[in-house]
């Protein structure tokens, strides 16, 4: 019985910082053997509120960053990236597969309500550029898709004050402006945003779904190493590696709330790019 | 009558955003003959949680980027920047005379109140060095200065959400975990604080000296210019330039609402550092 050595390396998973890591946790679950590594560009977060220009040239650098290591398949779990990036990064990898994190995320939302209106709360800059709005109705053309920027639920899973009267009083605002709109599903369009998930779903009331892509993507990746031959022989369980840019200590804090595991500073290995 | 060439180049103002527009303006109204330059940079904001390596070599890029503009004078008006980098950008840039927001910041709140005790918002690398406390204790070794880390307020004043409910109530949550500690002024140790000037005076009460580093920076670049005969004839009034490394349209955006006047994306020149 041979170890096909391509199949041994690992699934790279980059985001601009921490938030990319409810990708990673959702990824490891469903597939445990698997190796993962993952660079957070923290010396350059945030993305999403930076030029397209700066975030393709970042992302760019940050894939190369994870070619030189060794991968198999490249996770963009950044939504700004995504929604930015995907093309260019497409053929700065090719043949290795990329997947994102926007098409799985609407995928999901127009399949759990067809024709339906889904509200994508995510960062300035993936608004901008309508990536949820123009893959929600690619996929269904009766969907109405709305995306509202919301940096202030950035800052506060950050802070890590993720419930409370603060949080719930900012997310009320945010789906204030949207007036009137009354969405199926509300699409948590930024990474940093599950850490938030109760407290949206309370703002939000009963009748409506809270999509992340998390667990989405993490089933894409599946189908793709699957469909391409890439599984890794289940011969003990993967290991995971945690790369950044800048900050292990202030990585490993905020890190470790979205892990839901405390991470050191020394699990953290610095990089540049 | 001659002119002096060296004396007719512009101020270099330099922050990691827009936050340091608050001090241009202040330079601005102290000295109209003045030309001005200022960067922005906007492509690595923000600096506050970065690490104290990343924040030095990115300030020396950007203070050599205005350097070769041609200036005069450096100010950082930054107040991470003042607290990690301002002993290495001054062996930089000697014998040009570079100045920091800190010390004229942390001059006033002792000033206003000898023996006091003084409570500093700042961001968490100003915090975590200390720089506000130590030139605090070293001006009046009878001040008691604390600093607490309020990057939620950065967010608010970038968003514009600077007044109402939800700016006070975490106001209020920042000087609630000072845990009784009853300032006599409050420094704003952020360039991007005086936009919530109102809310946290609100909040802290009518027994607060609200301290803000723009104007007392301001006096020092005068005197400093004064003491080194380095003022320009005043032949015409000054001259603004407003340079950015990320994102016209945004630092239009926001940097009108720091500046009080309206800007366009036009008003700003994209530089590479």
């Amino acid at each position: 019985m041979t170890v096909n050595a391509h199949n041994e390396l690992p699934i790279g998973v980059f985001d601009s910082g921490v938030g990319g890591l409810t990708v990673l946790d959702a990824i490891r679950q469903s597939l445990p053997n698997e190796h993962l590594v993952y660079l957070g560009d923290t010396a350059r977060l945030p993305y999403g509120t930076k030029s397209p220009a700066s975030i393709e040239r970042y992302a760019t650098q940050a894939a190369a960053g994870l070619f030189e290591q060794g991968i198999k398949l490249l996770v963009v779990a950044c939504n700004t990236a995504s929604a930015v990036a995907l093309d260019a990064l497409r053929e700065q990898m090719a043949p290795m597969p990329v997947i994102g994190v926007v098409e799985p995320g609407a995928t999901a939302a127009v399949a759990a309500h067809a024709g339906g209106r889904h509200l994508v709360l995510a960062t300035e800059a993936t608004v901008r550029l309508g990536a949820y709005r123009q893959a929600g109705e690619a996929l269904d053309p009766a969907a109405e898709v709305r995306e509202a920027a919301c940096e202030m639920l950035v800052a506060l899973a950050e802070e890590g004050w993720s419930s409370g009267d603060i949080a719930a009083a900012i997310v009320r605002r945010y789906l204030d402006e949207s007036n009137g709109f009354k969405p199926h599903t509300i699409i948590l369009g930024c990474t940093h945003f599950p850490l938030l998930r109760d407290t949206i779903a309370d703002v939000a009331g009963s009748g409506v779904l809270l999509v992340d892509s998390a667990s989405t993507t993490a089933a894409v990746v599946r189908t793709t190493l699957e469909g391409n031959d890439m599984r890794r022989r289940a011969d003990g369980s993967g290991t995971l590696r945690l790369f950044a840019t800048d900050g292990a200590t202030r990585f490993a804090r905020v890190g470790g709330r979205f892990l839901g595991r405390t991470l050191t500073y020394q699990d953290i290995e610095l990089v540049d790019l």
